[in-house]
């Protein structure tokens, strides 16, 4: 197993590369009898494709899914549900001139040294591409957590460069391209124009995005290793760009005293959620929320230094399509892989202890 | 499998409470051939272990290491190797007014709530006593790094509360009891009354701790899912306390342009290292270098609401023997981690892609 | 996890249903750098699928296979291999009859009762059609082993009902529709007679497979648990329809004396091979030997009694297309199991102990 | 993870040799709640110990364990469960004379070439007696199923080299010293003067061992690898000196015609066992039924051919105290092994499906 597995007991098993003739996944473990159809994924994979905007890649791609097995008139059968995309909108020319050369901040000199062979046509294998047959296993667990448990997930991004985006209401993040969750129309103005000016530096930008699950039961996670937190931190550093990853106070922890940071409760519940709804790598049944940290896109049209595979230095200029802030399109992937672990962690604490505690 | 399990090929697997006869790990998957006895072991437990200033608890735990199997004739065979430390200083006395009584910030609530029955003595298995056997674990696979590339592991504190600790080396870790790695007496002075004066409060703090791992091989990290960094955020984020993890620049990445975060690369090697020595999941032979946050300890004096297992209204002060900065001894835990990480990684490596390619 | 990946290393997940739009696997852990296209796999589903004599099922599937991913410029590049195979000829108004009841020997009753919900056309998740991507899969193990250590597999009937099928040579099983490993025309032709009575009477019957693995490395295998020959009877009666599975003198050991059975070794190398291959769990370097019974196939046209999915009491008839003998084709699909176990230990083996000793 | 992992959810790893200080396993996943004490894992370790009859080795082994972990007032806590078992009768200068030969039959020569060293005391870790914690921890997995769902276990000799030993009752396997399910009193005298000649005649012997599961969930077992019969053949053939495994008809399905080996069904259940209460791989409610076959001991005092570790001809002798036929002791074993892995399918069958049906 080289790594193309994610989860336990609901895995998420995914193929392909960016310009290759389709991605996909195997999704093995779903319970049987939920309704299930494309009309149930589709809807995700549209939140992040591309093309939607000026302000992502260029590349056109409907990005269809089909349902290839595991479904029987409409419901799921308990067998593995295999997702496939074909590919439509390869230009592997534009990537010509990378074939040789090592892209800074890419993943082209790792891959080459690590297998002795890399497929380079739009980074292959380490193309944000492959987040979308995620976002598809994603809106399988959305589903059923929905139906068994009341659980929401929410995303948005908190910070773009270095403009903070406070937070006003999720219900935001669907009126603006950049899944902000405000209102504030001289602020949105401000990140477009952020953007076009980056686009027209022919440079990128990190973000900082936020997600949170909501009506999460009281009681998932496995310690020691597998706690909730530790699996979200591997799913979320586990995205392509993402550098940090935070539960709760994150790193404002380091500055807290304990009778700040521990969140005392009442008959009525916790008083604060510093714990980002994980106690000893336990769900406490408040609302899980993390942050991540999402590194500026690495395909620039700047040249910058690099060498070949034969280590000779050249000057790497990035055309092709690409995001200039990879950070806009990682919302709805964030909350899949929220989504993964918690659907994971239910059916892994079913296992063991038989009855899953409903959130208040 | 509930999660006692840490690896894919080279495993640690746990056992053992904080206050129960004794605790212990079984290592997996250790090449055979290595020259191991308890005095490769007990050293790194001597870093961790409690009693060594006054910051610290003072449970008297000697936490002297045997090892049961996997070794013959001081070499190790391939077969399992089983490490058993006896608990000593057990006052589980100290704890009987936790028994019904969930502690604001410690994994009580969670432990009850998921399992319906919890051992409260100290803490039980969500005690930070049970990274010991992790760390022995951790000498083993610093060991055998080491002789076969050269690998050399670094820690220390950067960050105690509010104050900042400036890198200077990381020789001064030992001069200190904080693994500071500042020579400044004046700075470490300040530290000492910073946690005098907080034991005086009945509080604690929290603290930021920085590693790093050198002479690392190239290529190691399984994509898309077992990323090193992605593997190397679910070790740390599963350390007791844990909050936030950064790979390389982090958070600081939010507000960097591509331009200025993309390491370029010479025929003399990268310039920078915002990735932190790894990407596309990949370690690129650069230093690792891993920040993580961990939150005060929630075991404190000051009195705190909470309540009881059947819901009622209680006040908990916590006696016992703690520390008020779980932080300070997290430096050799983190080390350890990491280092279970790359053996994990690099024997994962050598199966699918046979040779190991040694740091420059 | 539900049971859809065969391997630790060297991971095969399936899907597909034998009525659905397609049937496939993903191959995770393949070695970069190995040529591959469909060339090297059609051949082995040939010999596999369903039509090729008047003795199988006359089901119409061309079985053509497309490589999705993994593959760049003709070699492997250490990513996964999806295989994908579009189903032709299902005919699932051949199944009406049997959406409601369950027929004796199959799985219909096992799935309904597991699940609360079964795809009834063809058997759907429990159809001998999902051994196709398995055989697909273990071509691209047979080609890495042969490349590497020259490894070869054989496979044959010995034995049809009550016929025995005396070793010849495994040439000859390429010249006859049953794998007989016999250049005997009587005893051919008598096993044609035999079967078309079979088919006359609407009846089925059960054979014995043997399967060899040469020049296989010494010192695959795992112990305690992941012992070679554990893990080989393991992937042998994981194959439909298999009830028993023997390793090297299988159950002629109850009847022999240790002074017999043990194997003695001279410096020209072992003398009998009543181990099959295999002390302690991991491979001698001789040829692995192993055997299987297949039971007769449960689908016939003979009336039997059985229940509906409300427990009343029906007779049911299976018409549609099937095997008379599923032990027919069984052959390919045992040397492709044996095929992708002693891959995923050579892979195991060198992770822990980096070198493999060829055989000799 | 070289092996030492027995499991899925309900894992057991297991660490120790021969003649080292100790062997033990731990267990983790069990459910939390059960009561158990030490008492409850004695009498199954009295079962399989070492001295018990003169047709056994003499090796004084009391077998005492102790629970290290995962018990709290006498009830799991759903935490990792130590059990450890110091060795107390070493005597490892009876295996001098083997340290640098090969013994025929034995795992001596494999070891060496997969590790390139070995522990020769006693076997190390090929040792017989590293099922003594399998059978601690099937004690465990017994107990559970048994107050979930009324499991029992039973199991037998049904052939001593070539006496068959028909079955009467399982309740006589109490009164003789070979697990025989007979209360012939002629045939056990017999087997008694068939194992005092082959002790005298310094030989040993094959026998084949039945066990039985009853009273087992209906819809145990995950298609298509991890299929129920799959598991318990690779749990079979993982006791030492197992060399076939049948389910069911086992290898009479050979000659079996479909029309009598697929069991028919009725309101009332079904009619006949050929299918061994597995179909599909998924458990039928009906007795498990299985059978193994288990090779003579290799360790005899008759003088055999073999080499040293630099492959020079050598005769080797085999003293020490030993057991002239393994299958004596490997009936609770064996019900061991079919308990754990009902008891791992048990909690997987609960994960994805939540309810498990009773049987009837």
């Amino acid at each position: 197993m080289s790594g193309n597995t994610f989860g336990t007991l609901f895995t998420v098993t995914t193929f392909g590369e960016s310009h290759g003739p389709a991605i996909g996944c195997v999704i093995d473990g779903c319970p049987p009898g939920m309704d299930l159809s494309e009309a149930d994924i589709q809807p995700e994979l549209d939140r992040r494709r591309p093309g939607t905007s000026r302000h992502v890649t260029q590349r056109q791609e409907p990005d269809t899914v089909e349902i290839l097995s595991g479904v029987y008139q409409g419901k799921t059968t308990g067998t593995p549900i295999a997702l496939l995309i074909r590919n439509q909108d390869q230009r592997s020319k534009d990537y010509g001139n990378i074939t040789e050369t090592f892209r800074p901040g890419h993943a082209d000199f790792t891959y080459w040294n690590k297998y002795g062979i890399r497929d380079p046509r739009g980074g292959g294998r380490s193309s944000a591409r492959l987040t979308a047959p995620v976002v598809g296993a994603g809106a399988i667990a959305k589903k059923w957590l929905h139906q068994q448990y009341g659980t929401v997930f929410y995303g948005g991004m908190s910070q773009l460069g270095e403009i903070d985006i406070p937070f006003e209401a999720w219900a935001h993040t669907v009126d603006n391209p950049f899944f902000a969750p405000t209102a504030d129309a001289v602020l949105i103005q401000r990140l477009e124009d952020y953007m076009d000016a980056l686009r027209k530096d022919g440079d990128s930008i990190g973000a900082k995005i936020d997600v949170v699950a909501s009506k999460v039961p009281v009681g998932l996670g496995e310690p020691i290793y597998d706690k909730l937190d530790a699996e979200i931190a591997y799913a979320m550093m586990g995205i392509n760009a993402v550098k940090g990853v935070e539960i709760g106070a994150g790193f404002k922890s380091v500055a807290q005293r304990g009778s700040v940071h521990g969140d005392e409760l009442t008959p009525d519940g916790f008083i604060g959620n510093n714990a980002g709804g994980i106690l000893g790598g336990i769900s406490t049944g408040q609302d899980i929320t993390v942050s991540i940290a999402i590194k500026p896109t690495s395909s620039i049209r700047t040249p910058r230094r690099s060498i070949d595979k034969d280590g000779n230095p050249v000057m790497v200029e990035t055309f092709g399509r690409h995001d200039p802030c990879v950070g806009i399109r990682a919302t709805p992937i964030a909350e899949s892989m929220l989504a993964l672990v918690l659907m994971d962690h239910a059916l892994r604490h079913r296992a063991q202890c038989a009855d899953v505690r409903l959130p208040a």
